[in-house]
């Protein structure tokens, strides 16, 4: 049973995944839905059982115990082989699994779902001479929450899927990817393994690593000082909520792009602090405008919603009483009117039941959506 | 006209702002809302303008040039002297008005709204023998964008307003700040200057230094990498577009609690990049793993919605449509379950007109909506 390239069809073979945590769980609770047949092996019993108790697909331990199989050989324990070998395990054992898994299936293809790719690809390079059937991929889907409890079938669901394929991995391997990719609903990309973590290094490690540095100094602060906090800081330290285990792997398999990026901040912070030891001193003032501005043109980069263009939508806001079913009166009437809503914000009102609904609308529908919504007795602020 | 401290009563004598961009502007449009007569003065003619042309109050120059006045005195400009002066101006002109005001008017109790507070009083007390009926605020309301433009008559609207009376501000001053504070619709709050400018330090500042550091390393990212940018780096930077004249008064006028926090976090990154040269050296992942879990603690300190506890919200995820009004439906038909949402996040999908919509919800109500939400045929994860 392979992949047939001439005619496009693809059979659907059975899935092996190793590691039933937060991703695998969600591969299998996917893949499952599309008919596929799934097995789950995790090195945790308890993480492997739930995996299978919430569909996401059969835990080989456990069907093998029910057998009385005992061996530590998984080709013993499968009823035939995978053709697919999904490996989703930490990030720190990641490489080892593949070569071993390569080697216990000589038939399939090995796809790991690890944040970080050349280690892994070179690692694998340098030990197994069946890399051709090896390809890295990163489906870029996370939550602040792990385990299989937290999966979700959707997880991947319109998010990227980046596959980075290493010098020697075959095109049926790659072909393969692509197909898992599309299965799982994802944006499907291709990126070079080291321009992947060179990029993930920016958009996510550093992003963690600034977040938790600044969340890290709150615990010092005075709660009566933390209780004037607004939506500004919530945003900017969310993601200091993750998990330290995973971040602490990923950011050691991602030394060298993180810490070449964190050392440019330094740099930076070496300058910012140096101004504030004098503001008044010649060009002080000048570099630290310019930090702000340096800010203003690295964050006006980033796509908009649906990988556009950045665009600038208009803000509409909207003061309600924070009681169930106005926001959802406001969202139903500005949905009357035809008009799509590109992002919305709660704004938080420290002890007040009031609260602002800040709505990002296509600028050409701004004035109108304003007349609308006032005339309809909403109180609107442009 | 005076404030009568006997029989609680205030009346509403005539307010003078100076400054009418966002802040002075947002003040006059709420005082004018409840009757009071507003003067508005700035160094611009034009935003003085435009604040009277959208209703903060009446523009003394413009009035002034109608009635061909001239003259460089604002005594003789108003009809009225002031009761109230509210000192609405850029942080590092701040001081040197308020003293002026103090100056002009001499039965007027002035109050600035400046970010940083105990450099203002210093300079007033120091340099003014009337520094009695002078008195510092800060409310914490702000907006991306400034100007008269986006004033607003609810920007203060159940937001802290912190006062930091000084040393020798008179109790009359500090009853008319609680005044206005209420006026405003604020939370009014008292803080010791110095401690009110660590605080902002800690809460507004540093974060906003660390946003724009972050957000100026994406200058030199290809766009393609961007593009894999998930909700995450977006909320990390999203302060980072603030406005970069403004910052650098801020900051230059808050430099010494600014920089001993920046001093703290500049050590933890030096330690930091220190751990990623070797990740494989003894202590490196413990040093790593420390910092995500000093992250955790500090985020888990900041106060709930409503200036409650920090509360464990439980959290519902549905997959929706992209098109106008699917997310007021969904809205909707919570509402009418009766269920409060206690907070809402639209998940950006790159490519795809779908999005996932995140609720939090009180816990206890978690089970019974994710069922009826199935049943009534919403796609939900958990």
């Amino acid at each position: 049973m392979s992949i047939s390239p001439h005619t496009g069809t693809y059979p659907q073979p059975p899935v092996l995944i190793i590691g039933t945590g937060l991703l695998g769980a969600s591969v299998g609770l996917c893949l499952r839905t599309q008919g596929r047949d799934v097995y789950l092996v995790d090195v945790s019993p308890t993480v492997e059982a739930i995996a299978e108790d919430i569909g996401a697909g059969i835990s080989v331990h456990k069907r093998a115990q029910e057998r009385g199989l005992e061996s530590s050989e998984l080709a013993q324990l499968l009823p035939e082989a995978p053709q697919l070998v999904v490996v989703a395990a930490p990030p720190d054992v990641v490489a080892h699994i593949v070569i071993e898994q390569l080697q216990q299936w000589p038939d399939a293809t090995v796809i790991d779902l690890a944040s970080v790719k050349a280690p892994i690809a070179q690692t694998v390079l340098a030990s197994s001479t069946e890399a051709h059937r090896y390809v890295g991929a990163h489906p870029m889907a996370g939550r602040e929450r792990s385990g299989p409890v937290a999966a979700r079938a959707e997880l991947f669901t319109s998010r990227p899927f980046v596959i980075c394929p290493h010098q020697d991995s075959s095109e049926e391997s790659i072909r393969i990817a692509h197909h898992l990719g599309a299965e799982l609903g994802s944006i499907v990309t291709t990126m070079d393994a080291q321009e992947h973590d060179r990029a993930v290094a920016r958009i996510s490690h550093v992003p963690q690593v600034m977040s938790s540095l600044l969340a890290s100094r709150l615990q010092e602060t005075p709660l009566h000082a933390l209780s004037l906090a607004g939506q500004g800081l919530r945003d900017t330290v969310r993601i200091a909520g993750s998990e330290p285990t995973l971040w602490t792997q990923i950011l050691a398999a991602n030394a060298e792009p993180v810490r070449e990026t964190l050392h440019e901040i330094r740099q930076e912070l070496d300058r910012i602090i140096c101004s504030l030891e004098n503001p008044q001193m010649q060009g002080a003032r000048l570099s630290i405008a310019q930090m702000i501005r340096d800010g203003n043109a690295g964050v006006a980069r980033i796509p908009g919603k649906h990988g556009g263009a950045p665009s600038a939508f208009s803000q509409i806001v909207v003061l309600v009483e924070d009681t169930p079913g106005t926001i959802a009166q406001l969202l139903q009437e500005i949905g009357e009117l035809g008009v799509n809503i590109e992002d919305l914000r709660l704004e938080h009102s420290p002890g007040q039941p009031v609260g602002m609904v800040e709505l990002s609308v296509n600028p050409n529908e701004h004035e109108k959506l304003v007349e609308d919504l006032t005339n309809a007795g909403w109180k609107v602020v442009r």
